[in-house]
């Protein structure tokens, strides 16, 4: 199933795909896609929907996919070519850091640049939603807790997150630094989530491009990982980490300025476009 | 007004403290003490109330004091002493992190030791409870954005947090790490938020004990420079540091063992009391 949420922002309705690629309203089934309707009732009464039988939506923007996310937590530099862009080693275990939920946007929402930002990057990654609660789950069971994937663009202003006291969210947290969707696409739908390309282009350009298989530590590993630390919810957001060709990794660094477009994809899960305001 | 929340862990009842101490049930007026209690209509709504006409509540189990909390930002470093306990300078400008909202608990109730955890430490602090969006708010206007105060122990694991790789979260959302509460301070019950104590015992031993006023950043401050990066939205809490005496700390360092009990106090906040197992 491909999930998705239709409307102006904060008045999305929640929708479903049908075979013909037109979004059905899901509103007189669940109040909207969040972290309850990946309870195993809800999923049921979802995959045996006669979609035919349910309205279409009216067309108009793709909100983010998800709504409800009670935190993202993102791994960093979880692809080697990236790590060593960045002027990292590979690291041992996963690097996790946070990013305001208040930050998630549509797949083809324009992206602020904040007040006194210069250094805006891009970042393609598979985005996976929690389905399940986990705490201290094992490697093997941590495939069971997935709800869906997504693709998120991990939005980052070099400078507040680098440069100056602290910690990275504050270069990774302004509002529309989370591009997400269109669709939550659901586990079933996707033949192996460790082998799928993903590209970013700007401005036609291609700039990043890689694959899942790439993943220094996989979906499996870093939910148990995460796990260990916090407790994992339903609707929670893992940013699963980008390859290399981020703007601040080129010699010169080619950030984006006003006008850019941002073009992301990833196999089974769509495409985003997002434009620099 | 004192807002409360009582009962089981996500059977929590709305409710307000009278004159007598007694909580008096708000479930007939608000759904919940979460960020849309904030709105003018609302509060203006609570303080007209004739509390002698609510039923009191059954005394029970003190929830986090708020819910819905979209993201909780803590400010590192935020007195002097414990920026140099902590081997590091005074920062220049506030060093922000983040804590997972899974993480939140009430004032009483028991702190889990993780998995694995062996460095377990606490920290007393001004919570901020946002009450009015802001983005990019002056000095000025921050006061206005303020929904409440209550206190807030930001419980760690210092290897998780410190020794990792990596980004300071992991030794910061563990579930049970965000005792939060009993109440919710209004900000016309506070004269001022710039001179209040705040201390910390362990099993009756005084660790923490300063005033508001070595903050080296303000609320005010804090709230400004936090919006300046992401917007803060009703629910969101701030954490606005520690003062010295952190286990961590200690030479030789005294982290927190099964048994030990956290007493918190901050003048017109009450006081919190947690007991590690």
């Amino acid at each position: 199933m491909k999930l998705v949420r239709i409307g102006q922002p904060g008045a999305e309705r929640a929708g479903i795909i049908d075979e013909a690629g037109s979004a059905r309203d899901l509103s007189s089934i669940v109040g909207d896609i969040d972290g309850t309707v990946f309870a195993s009732s809800v999923m049921a009464e979802l995959k045996a929907l006669d979609l035919s039988a349910l309205p279409v939506l009216p067309d108009g923007r793709f909100g983010p996919c998800i709504t409800g996310v009670g935190k993202i937590i993102c791994v960093g530099l979880n692809y080697y070519d990236h790590a060593t862009e960045s002027g990292f080693e590979a690291p041992k275990e996963p690097v996790l850091f946070m990013k305001a939920s208040s930050s998630l946007c549509g797949a083809y929402d324009t992206v602020e640049m904040p007040v006194g930002g210069e250094k805006l990057d891009y970042e393609v990654e598979l985005g996976v939603v929690i389905g399940a609660t986990a705490k201290n789950v094992s490697i093997e069971d941590a495939a069971d807790c997935v709800g869906g994937y997504c693709i998120f663009n991990d939005v980052s202003e070099r400078a507040f997150q680098l440069e100056g006291t602290g910690q990275w969210l504050k270069g990774k947290s302004c509002d529309t630094f989370g591009p997400c969707g269109p669709w939550l696409v659901t586990p079933d739908e996707i033949e192996d989530i460790a082998n799928l390309d993903l590209t970013l282009k700007v401005n036609d350009e291609v700039r990043q491009k890689a694959n899942t298989r790439d993943m220094l530590f996989g979906v499996p590993e870093l939910i148990s990982y995460i796990s260990r630390f916090m407790t994992l919810q339903p609707g929670d957001l893992i940013a699963s980490g980008t390859p290399s060709g981020v703007a601040m990794g080129m010699n010169p660094s080619r950030y984006l300025k006003p006008g850019d477009a941002m073009e992301l994809t990833i196999d089974s899960l769509g495409r985003q476009r997002q434009v620099v305001t």
